[in-house]
């Protein structure tokens, strides 16, 4: 049975496309850099939005007509899972996301949940075998059922953190089974409502205590894929521990967890935090830190996460030309944590979306490694810290120097020559390289 | 004697030409829709970013390097003016605009100050006959010297009310003596500091009738030029009269001025309200006054005015097409109210930014032109109401139904058909025009 | 039956009372400017906060615990009723609000749902003849349900345009039935999500159409109750037509119903659109405008709408001010559209959280009064535009000046003296009445 | 010879003195908790703002009237010292904080710009002996001058690495000759315009460099100064290092700096950053390292650094809660780093603004020890944290515990008993302490 009879699978037509449903930009074999699109790009689901959420919002019930609607409990779980499949095939995309309340219910307690998983975790398992996705990553949801209304790890009640420590180690264990390249932390309940109530010294402790022991249990159980926090600074709580890369970065240096963690960038979640995407990117990145991307863009003008699709051309220019600079995802991917608006509730509308953020981010890595090859930003920099490179330059890099040497230097300066930043005329050459990226 | 003496005239040379003193996408004499690049964009240089600014900001002294920083006094003015000439000649733009004390220095009162500007206007006048540069709009700046600290129009204090007004009929006569196209009111302290110590009401009441008397002076002295709104939200001011375009349509219709004045809009004054550039446009436009554009664009992660010179190609795109659908511009035309960033204080900065800037409009204006040529967003709306086309719909739009009838009607229906939003399809065909408009 | 067993009728016990369920300086009874507080305040208690809403957010399941929780359906909504009257009784306010689909669950059609809403207005009705709770405004919600996904009265569909109608047509009737001082329209969907599949004349146009009939209908009638436009920037729509009160004004202005509507103003829709709550009512006092409140108030630092119940002193005092300024709120009121925190979810919360805040506003009246009865502000203001009473400054209000005379006497001019605005002493000084009000 | 030759040293008065210059609330004699409030406070004159600034904004000239203006160069310079000394004297605070060019104008190169250092420090010297006012703490300006167009420490430019060198260690020299207690690093160009041209590893590493030669040199010359970063998010650029206090700490630990720096913590800087101001504190002071405070607030509904003077009570109550529960401010103090409104341009506004501040402050003051005396909040916080004082709670506080132990305890329980966050009644609490601290 098909959940998505009107649609083949979806194949680059090429730029002067007009089909909507082909890709026009994301050649999956196409070599860019000496690796294949779909290498570098590792496209991935989000289960949640693409087959579990229902298009509700604060003000409104949920919208989308989806043909799995007619099934309800674990006959509704099993047909998404069958909807995901067909979907990752028809899609072409190499890997899929979840966390664990998205593929099964949860029942009256813990163990009749993990029973649920087990069972939707069994069948995922048997679809593998016959498709190329993958798990990139899985996670606990711990933040929407009420339990962890007042946190999950951070919770001000202890039966609370036990929970969650449960959920973890079974998600672990999942991971394992299925594969998973990556485990993600998205603390959607780390952080506090009032400042007035929280104890945030003991809460962080108990985060950290919390995260050493996930970090055992995955060594203990043979479970090697990269450990991720995913930085995100309000919504649902007024503040998270995990406000941004650098926040997070503080946060894994105090807690002697720095070398166990990378993180899983979003988009949307960057921008709220005041941020560029590729400032949170560049920000892991020399740091080594970059492990995974969530490929979304927010509205600048709205100050919730919208998780639209990407679609912004010159932002995810700038994020692959990061990624790139970085050699890659290694075992990460980008992954569509972005949902369809609550307009755009036709199943098609998948298929619209994924194919938009995937021409888009094909586009950005095509202009990124077009700029790379012709050293377009590179000569830029090179220039202009070139006083680095000798004489006192050289001597403040070697750490060969002091205040008093430097004084003296500076005494018997007669004027200093800068030389401008250029930032508009680099901007205009980027957009030069995005206009002419298809032109060839 | 030349200011910019390493610059040739700036020539088209199309897209893949490397010389970075070259358009790229701006051919003035290309047709667009039946008329020339030129024609339609109809580009301004704005005076006191090019030629009076100096890079200093809140933190910072000037740090601008210029020609013709060796003079001052009236011999600065008279420097900045022939740089000016030269400038537009070699950028090749049709258009410039300036408040009164950016192009001569005011006295120790305001017949001093009358007597410098009568002498640079008449030396503009003499090299407008030489260059095709004329004046899109000049107005008065009523906000820099501290006797505007309270206000101009809006002050609390009516010595300050009429000095405010005997240098706006003086702007009012340079307009008629150098041909203005406009006359352009920014109000940029008509606003308030804090509401504790205002009367708004007053101060409201006073600005129109300041507006009566501005509109009284233009049609004695026969000055026809069309009368501009520049609405900002904050900045000076905590909170200016003139918030957005939707306000100051509020006023000038509550004050009886709605048919006497069009809108100036600019982009980064869009962004700071709230909204964005395509909005304020467009709101303009279906309320038939859209008068003018300040093209720049501001950076959506900062709260202030950044006024950058616009590269973001959607948003020309957008832009365009709210011109485009709005018949052009008139008699307005798109003013770069941008400034080179404080890091880009070389002269050549200066060819640079613009280049960036009418490139960009160039762009947006060619893409706007072929979804307008293909119908793209036409189809999409009429398809999508279409039901107002006939039946109750049409009924409805005609004004001849009511309640009665309406939920007569509304009892009957069994389901309602809705159609998807389709945002994220649409949002991937306008990247694919942008994509492929100079790849053919 | 009881649905607050352990919860007196709360009554005033005075600042110094450690009861925590007592006011401390809300005092019913306590005459402020020769009106009691209960007049003057005018306090309601939202339905859909206080009775349905569940403590969900897009993060989050309900967290909520209530004692009706038990029953669905009709049972539920009879429930609700008997539950909010006694909450009424024993908070001790003088009004209440709803939306339709709060008070009765929304049937397979217009038909069961318009029974489901008689059989419960009824009920209220009863209720009502032995309370002194009455319904300060009702409101249809046209914008939880899918339909209403484009929009209601500015829909895409004709057949959503009419279904809306039905149900404010409907909406007229309760209110006509239950004697409600006010309708209010907070058009939750009238707005849009992206302007490229939008026409927005048509959705403006509709909507004003919409508006029209419903004033024929409402005097056909015989309703007499004040109609209410809430604006809000955005959320749940990426704009919204009644994007604040100016918008809101020109929109009234453009289509000849300035002088059928008033306007509901929220803080926490204020503070969204950029503006002071204060600016809000100032804006609508001055053009006679302001119509009733919703008291609530937002997080500065969070970029939707909170809906915190009102805490802020300061905002409070200068809300209270407003009103006062305006002779008080007349068929309007205060009512408390504020939801306690997802993390608040015991009901003795709701009665903190009204405690909470009757008493901010109870202190924002006081000390508002005392400002008033000193003459603080207000000799702070005619202070600062004595030049408006004399002189030029006379001959500029009066209209009997123009541009030769201000230029003249401009002229004239040798130095203009100003003086200083005083925020900050104006600020302390307010701070010391805030202070002060409770220590007498 | 007086500069405020009206003024009369400020004293405490009580809180319904109508005297506009006295103090309501701050009685620098008055114990709290065992200390004066004048120990407690350690008020700071901020000279910039004070006694240097001169009102001028983006689009506005200089508006403040201030009785050294005749004077200009060193004359000026040591106006200014005469006039601070009286103003400390008159305003009565312990403290006060300057850059170098607020002191002493820059001569043509730098041997001059100390030479003229030199003088002015000890003339401030000469003045010390005769006051109480002791330096709080002093800092070197690089970021005014366009020589700092690209950053100081962080520049592209090692020239201008060496000269912000040779100001810095002439600082620290200037701090141990006037006893300075701290030392403040507030990177005002320590960031980026645009990641294009940055190659922000570099600029991070040659940060680190230059505080590791910082606290060499401060240790070389026996300086015991406490060493102080200052976040800021943006502005002037538009992305600063040290963004905020996490940012900066997560910098200091991965250049082995943690030890050698404390935070000083600015009220605007946090709101800008989109934390509270309370929360920077807290986090500062949970990981041992808060320092000192810039006492001052924003607007937060403008995007700018506005440096107005503290008055919101709720901020201060909190703020200064933080800083008892942190054993005070050490070596640190608070530190107006605030300026009068450009509409506020008369000498007088320095008194009223500083008055309005210290009795915001020492309003916060009494507030927050009465709330510790009364155990408010540290009673909300134990109980709600009480499951971790016992059992599995006790055992995760241990690290007693792994992901088996808690996934059995997980499995055994059968509901999670949670508490309400009772976050209105919190607040209504705390605005009962506020209003009745001067009741008593």
């Amino acid at each position: 049975m098909a959940y998505f009879p009107n649609i083949e699978k979806i194949k680059f037509e090429g730029a002067s496309s007009k089909n909507p449903f082909a890709f026009k930009f994301y050649n999956p074999e196409q070599q860019v850099g000496g690796k294949s699109m779909e290498e570098i790009l590792r496209y991935a689901v989000s289960y949640w939005h693409t087959f579990t959420m229902d298009g509700s919002d604060p003000f409104g019930a949920g919208s989308m007509i989806r043909n799995w609607d007619k099934y309800d409990g674990m006959d509704l779980a099993k047909a998404r899972v069958e909807a995901s499949f067909e979907f990752y095939n028809k899609i072409d995309v190499p890997f899929f996301c979840f966390h664990d309340i998205d593929i099964a219910p949860e029942g009256s307690n813990l163990r009749e949940s993990n029973k649920n998983l087990d069972e939707i975790v069994g069948m995922i398992k048997e679809y593998m075998k016959d498709s190329k996705a993958k798990l990139l990553w899985n996670t606990a949801n711990n933040f929407t059922h009420p339990r962890f209304v007042h946190g999950a790890a951070s919770s001000s009640n202890a039966d609370v953190f036990a929970y969650s420590a449960a959920k973890v180690k079974k998600g672990l264990e999942i991971g394992k089974e299925l594969g998973a390249e990556n485990y993600v932390f998205w603390g959607g309940r780390e952080g506090y409502e009032t400042l007035l109530n929280t104890n945030m010294k003991l809460e962080m402790d108990n985060l950290s205590r919390f995260y050493h022991m996930a970090v055992d249990y995955a060594k203990e159980i043979g479970f090697d894929g990269q450990f991720l926090i995913e930085p995100k600074p309000k919504e649902p709580t007024t503040h998270q521990y995990d406000y941004d890369v650098a926040t997070a970065h503080a946060f894994l240096q105090s807690y002697g967890l720095a070398d166990k963690f990378k993180f899983n960038i979003e988009a949307n979640h960057a921008t709220l935090a005041g941020h560029t995407f590729e400032h949170e990117l560049h920000y892991a990145r020399i740091n080594n830190m970059l492990g995974s991307v969530d490929a979304n863009q927010g509205d600048p003008l709205l100050g919730w996460d919208t998780d639209e699709f990407p679609t912004d051309l010159w932002s995810t220019t700038l994020a692959m030309y990061e990624i790139l600079q970085n050699g890659g995802l290694g075992r990460g991917g980008l992954n569509f944590d972005a949902k369809v608006r609550r307009g755009s509730f036709e199943q098609d509308d998948l298929f619209h979306a994924h194919i938009a953020g995937m021409d888009a981010f094909a586009v950005g890595l095509t202009v990124a490694q077009q700029l790379i090859d012709d050293k377009v930003l590179e000569n830029v920099v090179s220039n202009r810290y070139q006083t680095y490179t000798e004489g006192i330059g050289l001597d403040i890099v070697n750490g060969s120097t002091d205040f008093h040497k430097l004084e003296e230097y500076a005494l018997g300066l007669t004027d200093i020559k800068q030389t401008s930043g250029r930032l508009e005329q680099i901007k205009s050459t980027i957009n030069q390289y995005l206009l002419q990226a298809f032109a060839k």
